[in-house]
């Protein structure tokens, strides 16, 4: 198992973790508290204009699309993997350098199933940064833990398809440049369990589509992004927008999640990363009781518990991404489901000691901690809670006895 | 040890539990969603006038100041603390029974170590609920888990005393009727460490006074009450705003900490059983796999390991209040310190595991999880961080063999 | 709830730890290493002189049978707790009070179901302290945990009853002194689930009745109490042997378990808080890099933990004695599977970190931590592993809402 | 970082698996009883006649001295961390490839810093696997997480060396053909923190050698190998039994100590990984309430987080073991007490968890957990604590920042 990256990936890499350092990082703050002050109300929600002018940067600079293999600037996933943990360190990064979610993933999935029109539609605009998308699946009336309880229905109406559901944790639809997004839902009721559903692209302007408020992560709504609540009322949309096939749902799905997860794993080692580091500099410069709070109690363990920690996360993933590049996800299906249980729940443990080492100033919104906190604790639950990913773990190790 | 109530106690336990569930919970998503939409700016916030129809309410039916020991109904601790866990269960309940942090804190010093001018000008409208009060103690730029590290000033000037520094996390401060804080600060920078500093009321609109802005917690501004940053600039006072005496604020304090301790430590095991019966039904409500999530993989672990935390720490907790009752707070400092360590901890774990089982809901606003959560999780540093609590637990251990 | 034990039990407290210090912790080390030379080989095993004359002098005290209320000298479950904490201390001192498992149990059934012949010929001379029992439930074939999966029969013969099977981990069987076991098994498939079995006394004598060898735990082999393997080979006995009736032996099991369990978790509290003890001296005592261990690291947090954990979990289990007291087993069904869950574990962790405190030393057998690591850990198992006892506690906790 | 073993190694690997598979573990369980039934006096322990036959097959097939880097078999650390796994499986397989604890470690140290003769009289039946060898560096008296505690003496004595102190620990002493151990202690007490300890050769036999006991882990002996307690009185030799000369001691230990640390971490995880096997098969073979155990509670959850937890603590030995290899143990002083902390509480933990899982049978030693338990206990002492670890983890992160 070789987990060396690429002398190229290690130069994107470097460049990279300059360009958060010396463009975003300066601005972070500011950026995010203006965010932070957009409030619930999405319709007003904003973009800074240094958000742009970033990501023409990061373009000219060939930081651009790293994330998807087989174009221009395309790596593999053992090589985007510590590119997409440096992007972690700050929640505006991903943006800039056009991979974050669920963007990437809407660009893999047309990239692999999409039809040429479908591409030319929303592949390149993506691909260009040029508008942002949505991916609906998650429901509010089911237990998304379980994907075949999906209520929201696709008919088939001959030239045309109807569309028909409410969906729930939309992630990046209060995007002011959001203008489609993925719908998934049951298709083909009387199929296999794993060939009833389907995707279909649905420009978010359509006739029926109602995004009807954006929910909070413990408080904050995540603005320009935000996390929305959409209902499908009778949205009627050409067959062309169907992905693939109708079917075909589960299929692409499953593909899509590979590399996502990585991407996501990856992301919350690089948060975790610059929690640790915010926790070990205060336990430096802070003093109580006479000595600096690296020196009292067992705020040594916490700090080599999660170096510890990080770093054997971090070679699970990329032992990962490197079974991905080698066998495709379907050989990695363990691995992928591992990652997907530790990293979030490192990451939690993590930020929550470096909240604990800055008192209350890490519970406000004075450090990013908080918001880094969000990420990593809804990555519990969003592609798949904890305890389905363990489920599959334990059947896997099941069946080599059986 | 008997941690029996009394029957007046247990009519008052049962009344209070209806009252709250009543009263109270039918109207609580909508205030909270109320308090919630009210953003940072303070200035605008408002009370909600059902808010004090039922502190009146509250006040005909004689479930009113119950946590003040000597006053008309006040009880004992032990008495006391299961009411206080039962105004737990909604984060509205406790202003309406006139028994919040801090005025419940501030009315007790008040009542122990006011003088008579400053009973009638402050003790007594708060016992009113009239008017509320704040407690400015944690300061920006040194670690508070280290009292003694307090930098804001006293100065003596004869007939005046003038206060400077900066304070945040000043908890109720945001909310429209606060109308005093008391401020401590260092007055005596040459006597013994534990009689350098003292405690004054400051109104609120006393020249030099400035609430500069609200904290949040995980981006939550707790409206109407808030946690705000205030800062001191030459404050002059009368000194008959010091209460007791330059020089006894922390012999204040550390009697005012002891019960204030277990209403907090109480009421987060009220939340911590609101969570659990929320996570109960939802998983009895749910499905996936074919199966309610009641049965699926560890959830019954999670259920019965709730279920035993919560009622040790609970037992631990009327241990302590009957302590306090019997012998003072200086026969439990061990045992006020074990339940401040466990209850926010147990809390935490209980409300994260039941946002767990409600998936992206339960991280949203749509159930009362957050908000318990951040209650919680602010309660592992306010009043003393884990660690200083752990650090006196395990101090007093090592005397007993020195 | 009150916890307060009588002026009586208190006296009688007082007056075990007094013996226990002065009379069997200075022999226990000899005693214990004694037993531990005795190796596997259980024919050879004896008993130290010095034991029974220590049995002699507690019974003269009045430190006799105080487990057992209704007997001469029994307490209620509320005024035992404390001394079987107290008898934890040492792993010799319950045989030398004569309430050491399984003969407490076993002396309590007979006490309740036993004829008057059973009484005459068994009960007195346990109640005596001449001869030892054990209890034959286990097997090895199938899960314990669900006791219903018992495989040893009992076949009913007209005035004879015949026992066939094979059963370890009883306990004590492998002491001199051990003349009788009871015997559970399966008597009467056809009734009810919980009719279907039945106790049997056997004197181990009986012709077919074989110990084949002791278990050891860990390597230790428990001399000279002992866990044997027993197989019961057409063993023909009296149907006066049968306890209470055929078909009534859960009934007897369920509340010969309740005090018993009571009796285990306050005695592995006596443990743990040896261990705390030993921990917290040798914190105190040893030094490296320049300090005393007591300095170094999360020691203190170690220390303060288990003080919190015990003083929880004791709280619990007293809470559960006085529910037994005041409405029997049937009232306290869940607290007393809460009590089973939480006390192995706190006891195993705070003896596993004194072992860690001591280095070496305390994996070996210098110190008792070894001994008291292997009883709390095999009480992680006997009677009802921690699986189902959480079990339990969470179906009850669902019934509530169901 | 390439983790990739050659494919000379791989076929090494998949011999030795079949090695155990084929010859070890078909008589381990009768082998290990034996040394069990051995009792505590090693003076009459013997060596099964099928071990030396074992290591002679074992020789014959080039499985032999695997783990010594630069000899004619010697591996690199990353091509020998794996088959150091595959020994792990089973407490006997060390010793018949000839690469078990202390006297790899032993051999290693001879092998860069022996003189020739040293080599010639000891380096060379170690290799040969004739004779066996200990190492004698904890004391009793002091902390052994400090090393510089060391009260051993050694007493420049012009042509000879006096050695003087009480050593324990001292594992494989105990065996028939233990001939020599490496001793160190104080030479130099003026030099600098860490050139003021030597190593020097001891033949047993010397006069003044007198080994006093083998201590017990958790009462078991671990015949024929043991740990023992050994006392130098006035013990003479040569100086040329001084090993690289007086002072270096620390010098020499470090060096070892790196691969030997690979060495145990790797065989824990092969204990865990036999313990998960354990524990998968025993979960589907056996029922409890009508379904296999692996359908039972949390279990899968169990099984999941083991199969995590192993995975990620081999991913970092591995990378240890290439950083040792890349660049010298001063590479890896981190990595090296990571892993030091990590794998053995996994193990302890996973194996903990089988124990449970097989009920009372698995704190018995009718499997093989208990015995995998003690050596993953007793390596969270051995060769530094876990608390020594973590504190130099933390020292190297914070030293980043300073």
């Amino acid at each position: 198992m070789n987990l060396t990256t690429s002398p190229n990936a290690q130069q994107l890499l470097s460049k990279t973790q300059t360009f958060i350092k010396e463009h975003i990082l300066p601005i972070e703050q500011e950026l995010l508290a203006n965010a932070h002050h957009q409030g619930p109300d999405w319709k007003n929600w904003t973009i800074d204009p240094r958000v742009e002018q970033l990501k023409d940067k990061a373009k000219e600079m060939g930081l651009w699309n790293l994330f998807l293999p087989g174009t221009e600037h395309g790596l593999s996933n053992i090589d985007y993997a510590p590119i997409a943990e440096a992007t972690g360190w700050s929640l505006l990064a991903p943006e800039i350098f056009n991979c974050n979610a669920p963007d990437s993933g809407n660009m893999e999935v047309l990239w692999k199933y999409g039809s040429e029109e479908q591409k030319e539609q929303w592949l390149q605009p993506l691909l260009d940064g040029k508008i942002r998308s949505a991916f609906c699946m998650t429901e509010p009336e089911v237990a998304s833990s379980d994907a075949t309880n999906m209520q929201a229905t696709i008919t088939d109406n001959g030239d045309t398809i109807i569309l028909n559901g409410r969906k729930w944790w939309s992630s990046g639809i209060g995007h002011p440049d959001c203008k489609v997004t993925i719908f998934m839902g049951l298709s083909n009721p009387e199929a296999g369990r794993h060939q009833q559903h389907s995707m279909v692209l649905v420009p978010l302007d359509s006739p029926g589509v109602t995004v009807e408020r954006m929910l909070p992560v413990f408080g904050a709504y995540d603005a320009p992004y935000g996390h929305g609540e959409v209902v499908f009322d009778n949205v009627e949309l050409p067959k062309s927008a169907v992905i693939a096939g109708l079917g075909r749902g589960f299929e692409i799905a499953q593909g899509r999640l590979g590399p996502g997860r990585i991407h996501h794993c990856m992301r919350l080692l690089g948060a975790a990363e610059r929690a640790l580091e915010l926790m070990i500099k205060r336990s430096l410069d802070r003093n109580a009781f006479g000595k600096p709070l690296a020196n009292l109690g067992g705020n040594r363990d916490i700090i080599a518990n999660a170096r510890i920690d990080i770093d054997m996360a971090r070679l699970l993933t990329l032992k990962t991404a490197s079974i991905l590049d080698d066998v495709g996800v379907f050989g990695a299906m363990s691995e992928v489901s591992q990652i997907k249980v530790v990293t979030p729940t490192v990451a939690c443990r993590v930020i929550d000691q470096a909240m604990q080492l800055f008192g209350g100033m890490g519970l406000s919104n004075d450090t990013v901690l908080t918001g880094l906190y969000a990420y990593a604790r809804i990555l519990r639950l969003a592609d798949g809670p904890d305890e389905v990913h363990r489920g599959l773990v334990a059947r896997l190790e099941l069946r080599k006895y059986k």
